[in-house]
């Protein structure tokens, strides 16, 4: 039986629960002035608070509520933070999330990309762009690390759409290790006149006593950390939180020189002389991990973390007895398959974004027993990536620079320094990553002296996802980011000549090619079977070890259709670029203008990739012409798994040749009858094996 | 001011929560039988139990509590499920733990030592021998996948510690998504004649109207699901479930003709004679995704879920609209880093394991300013091992056989199939994988038709950790788990030749060699520099190669030392083992017997491994004879990148030096004047350097 007086009932039981909730967390003292001084980090009362946190605030919360996050976020590293933030939040998250993001234009075309192709359900993500708020703060002098970033923070008030009346602000450097919508809760915990809700200082910094002459900013005690934030904003503005803080920092500096730890300064010397707009949150939501911490009176007796802090401006390598516990739950995101938090809220359904429903219905529609399953469902991945994982400094682009463009997996990181030592120009280079090896690259890098000297190369993490190599989306993302005129589209595994990169600057010059002649420069392709190759320095010493039989043309032995059109005998006399004539599986490494054609995605794994584009340059009518002093040899190496699946599986080359077949007939749409002769070529292939 | 009342206030707040909770979760009626009917999973009541599991059940637990959990496992694929069952609930627990694992030999080998050497603080774990037990169900004549296994949960009142209470029982296909403590808590519950709490089943198997003449046992309306059981055990006991259940399934047995769901049909049958023994617990604790379930009544508005359970035979394969969602939740565990999980509970400290603690000592000791740090680090972790990761079947050990020995990590997997193909014996191989690249192993060996045809290869998972390659502890644990009286102590970029395996069995029965007699056969080591070598199938065929220039002697050019003393001239000619003597620097590679001195694990990265333990070899009295027939060659493959840094950093090869100086040191005190050579020979060598 199922009384109808229910819900009443219910409403009953959880103003009880508020009740209760209520008395066991704050003992009745809702506001900070009455509740306690400088030294509550010591007293009992820290400890309920502790225990108050393990206490169920989500039953207060309306269920499904959209919860609104801001966090500036500005440069390479601060994105790559904002993501294990993220990483981690989503990981504990059962509402709905809107991500207001404050960013720089680097930060913005990083995060805009990853969450386009991350596609979290129930995300929606809104960007801001700092520079029309920097004015508002960068005549404030400040000498923290964040630098004006950080003062960003005071204008969120008026940098949110005015419609938006309460959010969560969060440095980049913090994580979750709970739920947000317990935090989000507090708000319900405000009185009529708080307006910011934060967690006291755990550090000594602000009581001044840490140094001779140490003149902190004025704090009540130990003051407030803003690395986690409420902020209820349309009080803020009803308020005039603008002129507040302005009035008060401008006084203050009359006295003080600068701000040392950037709005957090400015954040506790207007508290302190309205201390009525605070709500104090238990020290468990912002476990502050800086140098010379008092966290560990927050934490020793809790066994419920909600958010950690790594305040310090050494972050993971803060030494602290408990380091390696906290940096435990950290790593547990910085590791995390970012792919596995695309998971519906099936308690708050909500509207997928167009594509991925499209998507969705497309793969329900896929046949699990089609020999071609695997290949089909890889076409309908959209694989999450993460543009400049690295910073770069890339010089003004030059008109007639050249990006060398190429992809790997984590199997040939060993091979980027060497190809940093062959090519001095900018590169940019897709990885096919987990979350865990895009972290081992990260350490590679920084370890390597080679590479982290060099701040022209590119990065770009694509997360794997699927079991085939998506080679040619690979080198999609790599081949959209180069800044420069010309590309040259290489692989991992090839060194290219020493002289290879001002030669091809100065053949594109001498040439005068434009970024629109569509002249493809072939760069010819040698290979070595040995391992400890004394590399070729000119020309002249390669054929002297081609005719030693101590290099030999690319894949003369199984695959010389490949790069017979090169014409080798050709090129070991000429002395001037030549033309030469598509033929059927032709697949030479070329330099061509930025705006050539993209590859085509279908092809996953191994076989035929770089054939159809080269194909697609030749409908587009792009003229070949072979560089007779440009050469790059391919490197030995253990062959990778898909090669090993390709030979040893005929479904495999079922599917490939499928895909031929399909790409054939898009190629007969596009250009007609023009189109004839490459499919002609195919038949006659066929006809012959 | 803090009130001395104030703790009873606290106790005040608690029980005003209680009530409220009580009152929320079970909407007053505590009891199944007046709660509900066969229905049940239709009715809004159960919506209410979804919304209840958000509840705040933490508060009632007495915090610190010990929480007791028995599992079931019996084979290598259990265990590994297990470990990824118990990582989930490490994930989310937040109190201390005792697992009682109820195991046959093969999965308390495995579990043994991986919780052995994970060292979670505050786990305890024992072990319950199945054998002891199987004879009390193995009357009960059963259909289920499960096997004798799944029935042993009916014996654990008396299987158990008469003086375990109570105890939470699980499948080892249930994946948590919270914390235990909250399942626990329902213990609180139970009526003083509840003894077994239980979710209902999620399919309308025990309705029987699946299909014409299906008779299922009987239960109450759909039944309960056994995944996940709470079993108060005294009260059983008392209650004399042991002749309950046995009374109640051998009367069924006589009309029906055997359990389909194992234990399972027979708690059902039992609660139906007895419905007063059950708690009812809410359906986000078990929610079952078996083919056909129902279980989307139960998740669909649930925000919290809390126990997925993957009770079809097809297990992740299952088909259901939201398995991707589940999915994603259960690969969370299976591929999380085991290692974070050894984090302490900060609110309830635990006495560590002694070695742990002088472990931490030890750790703390070490100066991170110091060149060699990360080796001494290195030396003191811990790594979390688990045995025989994939079924294992080998044939009684002949006393004349011979295992070969190897580690790997990763990047050397395209490795195996070659491998195989070379030596058909058994094998024992380390590998050196993080959680997510041992699940990426699996999947390789399932796609290969080579490995997954083998069943005499056992691998043995070592978790990664730290930054240098602990290649001699690799070597010590596959050496370790070797069953033949012989092991070949090869790498994994060496192929034998194909004859190997046989003549190296026949070898040991000519010469007789027992496990006592200190002998090592040598095995000749050659190089190819060139991918596509053909393979010589004889010593006649290698030496054509060898004066060909194809082959050569092993590291001929870069560290002959290595192998020189093996006498390549001789063994040309040889016709039967020769003599050879050891010198400095010597590696060869050797067949032992398998009680040999284990490798000296201080070594780790790149150098001088191998060469220690030849030398302790040598200072042990073995003799090295040089097998006339045998041969392995060493393929090529790209750089590991732990010898790249190995060549790139004098600080490196500094820390090699010290570390043979302690090796040095030891050799002297263990074997006195007879260890003066080996002195002589590292200072002659260096003084030529």
């Amino acid at each position: 039986m199922l009384p109808r007086g229910r819900p009443r009932a219910l409403g009953a039981a959880a103003l009880l629960l508020l009740l209760a909730v209520g008395f066991f967390l704050f003992g009745g003292d809702l506001e900070y002035g009455r509740l306690r001084g400088a030294a509550s980090l010591d007293g009992e009362l820290t400890r309920d608070h502790n225990r108050s946190a393990c206490l169920p605030l989500r039953s207060l919360l309306p269920k499904c509520e959209l919860l609104h996050v801001a966090i500036v976020c500005a440069g390479y590293n601060s994105s790559r933070d904002v993501v294990t933030l993220v990483k981690s939040m989503l990981f504990y998250r059962k509402n709905p999330l809107h991500l207001h993001l404050v960013t720089d234009e680097v930060a913005r075309n990083i995060l805009e990309t990853l969450f386009h192709t991350w596609m979290v359900p129930a995300v929606r993500v809104s960007f801001y762009n700092t520079s029309k708020f920097q004015s508002q703060v960068s005549w404030i002098p400040n000498t923290h690390y964040s630098g004006l970033y950080g003062l960003l923070k005071l204008v969120l008030p008026d940098a949110l759409p005015p419609d938006l009346a309460r959010v969560i602000v969060l440095d980049t450097d913090v994580t979750f290790a709970s739920d947000i919508a317990e935090l989000w809760a507090f708000f319900a915990h405000f009185s009529d006149k708080q307006m910011i809700g934060l967690v006291e200082n755990q550090s000594n910094w602000y009581l001044g006593n840490l140094w001779k002459n140490h003149r902190p900013w004025p704090a009540l005690g130990r003051g407030f950390n803003t690395g986690v934030i409420l902020l209820w904003l349309d009080r803020l503005r009803q308020a005039g939180w603008e002129q507040m803080w302005k009035v008060t920092a401008r006084r203050l500096l009359l006295t003080l020189s600068s701000t040392s730890l950037a709005d957090q300064d400015i954040f506790n010397a207007v508290i302190k002389e309205h201390p009525g707009l605070v709500l104090l949150l238990p020290c468990l939501w912002n476990v502050q991990l800086s140098d010379h911490t008092l966290a560990e009176r927050c934490y020793s007796e809790a066994s419920d973390l909600k958010v950690i802090h790594w305040n310090s401006p050494k972050k993971l390598r803060v030494k602290n007895k408990d380091v390696e516990f906290f940096r435990n739950l950290h790593l547990t995101f910085l590791e995390y398959d970012g792919n596995l938090l695309r998971r519906e809220l099936f308690g708050c359904p909500s509207q997928p974004p167009p594509q991925a429903e499209q998507r969705q219905r497309a793969l329900a529609h896929l046949d699990e027993e089609d020999a071609c399953f695997e290949f089909q469902q890889q076409r309908l991945t959209v694989h999450r990536v993460h543009l400049t994982f690295l910073p770069l400094d890339l010089l003004p682009s030059e008109l007639h620079d050249v990006t060398l463009v190429a992809q790997l997996s984590v199997d040939r990181l060993q091979m980027l320094e060497a190809l940093c030592s062959h090519w001095p120009g900018p590169m940019s280079l897709a990885l096919y990553l987990t979350d865990a090896e895009a972290q081992q690259f990260l350490r590679f890098v920084e370890a390597s002296k080679v590479l982290s000297a060099r701040s022209n190369v590119a990065y770009h993490v694509v997360y794997r996802e699927g079991p085939l190599y998506p080679v040619n989306h690979l080198r999609n993302v790599a081949l959209a980011q180069a800044r420069t005129s010309h590309v040259f589209l290489s692989d991992i595994d090839f060194l290219p000549a020493y002289s290879l990169y001002n030669y091809l600057r100065a053949s594109i010059e001498q040439l005068d090619l434009s970024s629109q002649r569509k002249t493809a420069l072939v760069v010819p392709a040698f290979e070595s079977l040995h391992y400890r190759l004394s590399f070729p320095t000119s020309k002249a010493e390669l054929l002297a070890l081609l005719d030693a039989g101590s290099l030999h043309t690319f894949r003369y032995d199984v695959w010389p259709q490949g790069h017979t059109p090169t014409d080798y005998a050709r090129w070991r006399e000429a002395q001037a670029p030549y033309q030469v004539q598509w033929a059927a599986d032709y697949e030479p490494y070329v330099v061509v203008p930025r705006e050539c054609p993209r590859y085509d995605s279908r092809f996953v794994g191994f076989g035929w990739n770089k054939v159809a584009h080269i194909v697609e340059l030749d409908a587009q009518e792009y003229e070949f012409l072979v560089l007779p002093e440009a050469f790059t040899i391919h490197m030995p190496h253990a062959p990778s798994l898909d090669i090993s699946r390709f030979r040893s599986s005929p479904a495999y080359r079922d599917c490939l040749h499928a895909l031929k077949d399909e790409f054939h007939q898009d190629l007969s749409r596009h250009y007609g009858a023009a189109a004839l002769k490459y499919l002609t070529a195919l038949q006659r292939s066929r006809s012959s094996t």
